[in-house]
């Protein structure tokens, strides 16, 4: 039975077009130490978590947008904060956009292990947004323009850290955390862990859309509550907030437990540290009784999650 | 696009081992009488209105626990109250133990339409609990022993209602709230209306639990919602609550839209009405938008929801 790890929610305020890199890897650096002195074994940073929310701007070409992209590991200019870390003993994860070798782009989260030089890798497979221009909506949001699908599935690893002992960590970027099947995928290899980073606005990005943005918080929370819940797992659910080029992203960053409960909430807009302890015995309460997934479900009555992607209403009417 | 339907739901109290089925029947046709009067089109009751929870209960042979089922359409003492509701033009799901001609027990709601003698039917899926008495246990669950899993998938049907028009409704029962899977499955029929009956103690039931009982509400709270946000829809989920012999449940009926937000909820443990208008044009504005499962959905990532059943951890542990 694994005991509790200490985990570290880094919520980052705004980052600007003409910031610098060298500024942006300070402030990670500085979250960090500041982490490990706290007690925190892992620290989380949100998506995107070393540029701007670029999806935002439209560029013509790819090669334009290519500036946002990291194409060498680790990122540029992040050296010596990783380096830090691992002096430190705390594991870091990281986001940011991922142009491969044979120039593929996609949205990704790689977890640096804090023994060895061995990482884990996702690549964001929810992609909200649209592919081209969209001259009446207020906001752009590019991300199925810029990025591709990821090509990972939602991988879970085990992993063995010192006085913690064994546990099972995975992870999904922001769009994933509303989707049930990115969770129970996890759930189904009985994931303890999962680090979620995003960049949510405040504001509505879609013209059809008549919600009041009171509700994006709710349903940001909703996602990873009903998630956490449902999976007997944690969640570190981490955003990018503030106000990046007149665009204002709503934090509210949280660590939920197997419970469903929220256990740590940031409470600005910036840069701001949360903390909690994980106590990873509590995943196995549910997983023996209300969550035994192989007592209770019934996969055969699943079929259509697989057999269709969009939805179908029946054919007949009845008179009612 | 469909229109504005007023929803009922009729929370009951406690019925005891002793009450009749005449007195039950009068209170399942007042409140339909009720509802009709506050210009409701659909009412829905709890799982097994009829009875008390008998599952708590060991019988040691199926032929004991038969003086809980229905062997007959209506139910035994429920033609008044149905008849009114004709007479009243309002729809009713009544939820009830049924044994079928052929000796199949299932736990089954039942939809009976305004117009017509036609009625829709859902047999639970998710049957929670166990099959053998387990003495180390507080209190029994034996769904498992008394229900064969429902045979009938997660129907849903698309009904033509006067002065509201087409919608598409579906059922869940009780345990199904919490699996996303099956309310998935109700989504991707494009369910504009989801009806859901419980009978959920207040206290946990399983000796390896540790949970406190005030999570409770919580987790049936939190399934509703996001099964409602996730799959734009409204949940109209109703409580047997009150206590019976000596067991409390803890009620909390609520009315769900399709934003995930809580539109009506009781505030007793006795039978209690709650009312909503239910504006079912909100079902559309995330079909188009977040959750657009055709533009978004990745079902070639979720083949591990058919493909296992219980979980399986990673084989494999990295230092970490």
């Amino acid at each position: 039975m694994p005991g509790t790890i200490t985990i570290a929610a880094a919520q980052m305020g705004a980052i600007q077009k003409n910031d610098t890199r060298s500024s942006v890897a300070q402030r990670i650096q500085h979250q960090i130490e500041k982490a490990a002195s706290r007690g925190a074994q892992l620290i989380v940073f949100p998506e995107l978590c070393l540029t701007p929310f670029f999806p935002r701007w439209y560029y013509e070409t790819l090669d334009e947008a290519d500036q946002w992209f990291e194409d060498q590991w680790p990122p540029r200019g992040l050296e010596a904060a990783l380096q830090k870390a691992r002096e430190l003993n705390i594991m870091v994860q990281i986001s940011y956009a991922e142009k491969t070798p044979d120039q593929h782009r996609y949205n990704t989260a790689s977890l640096i292990f804090s023994q060895g030089s061995a990482i884990m890798k996702y690549r964001k497979i929810h992609l909200p947004g649209h592919a081209e221009y969209i001259p009446e909506r207020p906001l752009q949001h590019l991300e199925k323009r810029y990025f591709e699908i990821g090509d990972l599935g939602f991988p879970v690893e085990r992993l063995n850290l010192k006085n913690v002992g064994e546990f099972n960590i995975g992870m999904l970027l922001c769009n994933d955390r509303r989707w049930p099947e990115a969770w129970r995928v996890l759930g189904l290899q009985e994931v303890d862990i999962v680090l979620i980073g995003y960049n949510t606005p405040v504001a509505n990005l879609d013209v059809t859309h008549n919600q009041p943005p009171h509700l994006k918080v709710l349903h940001s929370n909703l996602s990873v509550q009903a998630g956490c819940y449902q999976n007997n797992c944690f969640g570190v659910s981490v955003a990018k907030a503030g106000v990046e080029d007149g665009h204002a992203m709503f934090g509210s960053s949280i660590i939920v437990n197997p419970f469903g409960e929220i256990i740590a909430r940031s409470s600005t807009w910036n840069d701001e540290l949360i903390i909690a302890d994980c106590d990873l015995s509590l995943c196995q309460v549910n997983r023996s009784s209300t969550f035994n997934f192989e007592a209770h479900r019934r996969p055969e009555h699943y079929q259509r999650i697989v057999e269709q992607t969009g939805s179908i209403r029946p054919k007949n009417t009845i008179q009612a």
